[in-house]
């Protein structure tokens, strides 16, 4: 899927979204304006759970909420029965500060601290994935300093090569996350874990990648991860309750593009665990998966308005819109591919134009060649699949305010703000003394 | 350059800048931090303003704020009699609540809207760069609508191709920035600027690109204004009293590099515009420069102290340290190289490791390969030439906090708390509603 579930065109042509219509939404709450459709995002978290319910025992769908974080998002996905992932203590005290059960979190990272860690505990979130030595170096002192336990999943470099950007692949031999098997940093780990005092290791995590369209990636993860199982069984008698594949199913960006499916997904990595598990002789551990973009990218949509166009003739035309890299850096960074439609009108034909951003930058281009219907100033430019690292990214470059995000599809026509737009006294708060001049007509 | 100047190792082998020592700073303000000195920038303004004086009889250094704003900085920009470039409306009302006289400042950017333009006219700013027709339309609508005027520069794309990274070419033919000359748009603007009532038009500007270590690309943009104002002499019988070829020169980012000459620059910039000047019988108009790097640049450092290290056999040893592509996209985004030291002890010898940042994505690697004595968990790692377009661009991503920043080098010894390490607070306060459920051990 491309766009959310509630979106359709009107009978005048206006694209809609959870019954209500994008200019409609433009005019109230401004542009740049992301939009989210809670439907949307209900059935993926859905298609998870049940794809993953039908296809193995005892399943848990852990959200990453590194792709997007919003505490009306989160509430949608406590509601849905999901787990979250954090990766750092920000997610994590954003995440409980918006009501997010602490028992259903889990925390990554491949450098946490011991502030991190120490707030994990005392929070009592449900699991930590222990990423290396240096992290065991700090639960052993903090099972000494604070009481509590922890439960505890190793994450092991399963060293595959998945196919997606070099900066997505994190699965490889050549990787900062994860503990090796072969020379033997993985074991020593889970012997290390299990002397610790109050932490309890529940099982083994892999994750190979991110924006991954082709499967055999979570098949070979898997099988790594139970042999890794079957040795650490014989070394120290020790069983998995859990195993996760991590995330990293790829979504939709462009029309024609294939569509990575939940199910099928969810039946390989199924299939795979149960299979291993039979193979090496356990008991079939928890299967914990974690999409993050797979729930929220097709969720969610960038709303831009249209200000200069600029025609270099025989190259290209520039139609610039009133965001770009601070709220989407994943064009420029990784040379993501969009597409887009204008709000008010369907279709397009002519020349491709070049979709640019208003940051004082070359590189500010969202979509290098997209067909629109003729786009004039005040056009409202829609980019579908933008949920997902998107905003998670968005930074203040140029002192750009951050975009105003609007949730719909609650109900039929109904729309509320979620995250109000930056403003210009928010540029100033983290500034010590010196800002006094302050002028009264701005 | 490549560490500010008042950078010294003491005799401990402690790096200490303006007179403190790094590791006092860490481990007062934390880490990730940025320290800026105060010496190093005025040293630079020093160096652009005496430089263009000694080689041109009237001219003007304005700081590219886009590279870092900062209220202390700009303070320092003001006493040292520069002006100040802003490209959004977020910059300009930054600046003038950080007290930046409004009369010294220039307003930039491929895509203005009405309320910015009505901002700088309200708050009556120095001058407004018009960069293409549809920003003429909303000149013309401002005209009827509000009183004032605007001094304004005409940004014309040079069609000249700097040799630098794709995004940061700002200059070829193909760019979203300026008027072309050939197809007659910056002709057609000039006679539309002509024509609005309480718009001046002074001269006229280009700007060739970023990070710029040679500088043919600016003798060509001078000669191409001044072809194009002798076209507009001959036509319209307007006369630029001001020139800007820009800004752009680079800075030094590793130790051996070339580094550009400030004095070498201006000398052949000043020469190119009298040289035009005299070809094409102009009096000798206003030289403009916009250092922005090449200013902040070499006057900042970023501090990360060092957690997990991981070794991979035969591959590399990945020292993580507690930023990264949040606070520092770079190397991420463009492949930026930069060195580094530890803050307690100079030298290092034996296997380069990478450096990596806490940041879940493969991506998050700051220096793939650099050369440090033996860093151990705890170290501090001390990055020079970070003072521009790394804070700039920081974000949340992660819901990662981002860093502190201090001022050293006012007086020997002394620092001072410049902006506010973020806070999880901070994380959340553009949620509406829904966060309700405050931990208070958080």
């Amino acid at each position: 899927m491309l766009w959310p579930i509630t979106a359709v065109r009107d009978p005048q042509g206006e694209l809609t979204i959870g019954g209500v219509r994008v200019s409609e939404l433009a005019a109230e709450y401004g542009t740049p304006l992301y939009l989210y459709d809670a439907a949307t995002i209900r059935a993926r978290c859905r298609a998870y759970r049940d794809a993953c319910a039908a296809a193995y025992p005892r399943s848990r769908v852990v959200y990453a909420g590194k792709a997007y974080l919003g505490a009306a998002i989160l509430g949608i996905i406590a509601e849905e029965g999901l787990w979250l992932d954090v990766v750092s203590g920000g997610e994590l005290v954003f995440a409980v500060r918006a009501g997010f059960p602490p028992e259903r979190i889990v925390l990554h990272g491949n450098n946490k601290s011991a502030e991190e860690l120490a707030l994990a505990r005392r929070l009592g979130i449900g699991e930590i994935v222990v990423d290396n030595h240096h992290e065991i170096d700090l639960l052993e002192t903090l099972a000494r300093e604070l009481p509590g336990s922890f439960d505890v999943l190793l994450r092991i470099n399963p060293g595959i090569d998945a196919h997606t950007h070099e900066y997505r692949k994190t699965g490889i031999v050549d990787s900062k996350f994860g503990l090796l098997i072969a020379p033997g940093d993985a074991a020593r780990a889970v012997e290390r874990l299990l002397a610790i005092p109050g932490v309890r290791l529940r099982g083994y995590h892999a994750h190979v990648g991110s924006q991954i369209n082709e499967l055999e990636p979570f098949v070979a993860a898997v099988d790594v991860l139970f042999g890794f199982a079957a040795e650490m069984r014989a070394r120290f008698g020790v069983v998995p309750e859990q195993i996760s594949p991590g995330g990293g199913l790829g979504i939709q960006y462009l029309a024609g593009e294939p569509e990575p499916d939940i199910a099928a997904y969810a039946e390989l990595v199924a299939g795979a665990v149960a299979r291993a598990a039979a193979r090496e002789e356990f008991e079939p551990p928890l299967l914990a998966v974690e999409p993050g973009r797979s729930i929220i990218g097709p969720a969610g949509v960038a709303v831009y308005r249209v200000g200069a166009i600029k025609e270099i003739p025989g190259i290209r035309r520039y139609v610039c819109v009133d965001g770009g890299m601070g709220d989407n850096i994943r064009p420029a960074l990784y040379g993501a591919e969009y597409t887009a439609e204008l709000a008010d009108r369907a279709g397009g034909d002519g020349a491709p134009v070049t979709l640019a951003g208003k940051y004082c930058e070359s590189g500010d281009v969202l979509i290098g060649a997209v067909t629109l219907p003729e786009p004039r100033a005040g056009d409202l430019v829609v980019i579908p699949a933008a949920g997902a690292y998107c905003l998670a990214m968005a930074s203040n470059y140029n002192l750009a305010l951050r975009p105003a995000v609007v949730l719909v599809g609650e109900e039929e026509g109904a729309a509320r703000l979620i995250q109000r737009r930056e403003t210009y006294d928010d540029l100033l708060t983290r500034e010590v003394g010196q800002v006094g001049a302050r002028s009264g007509s701005s």
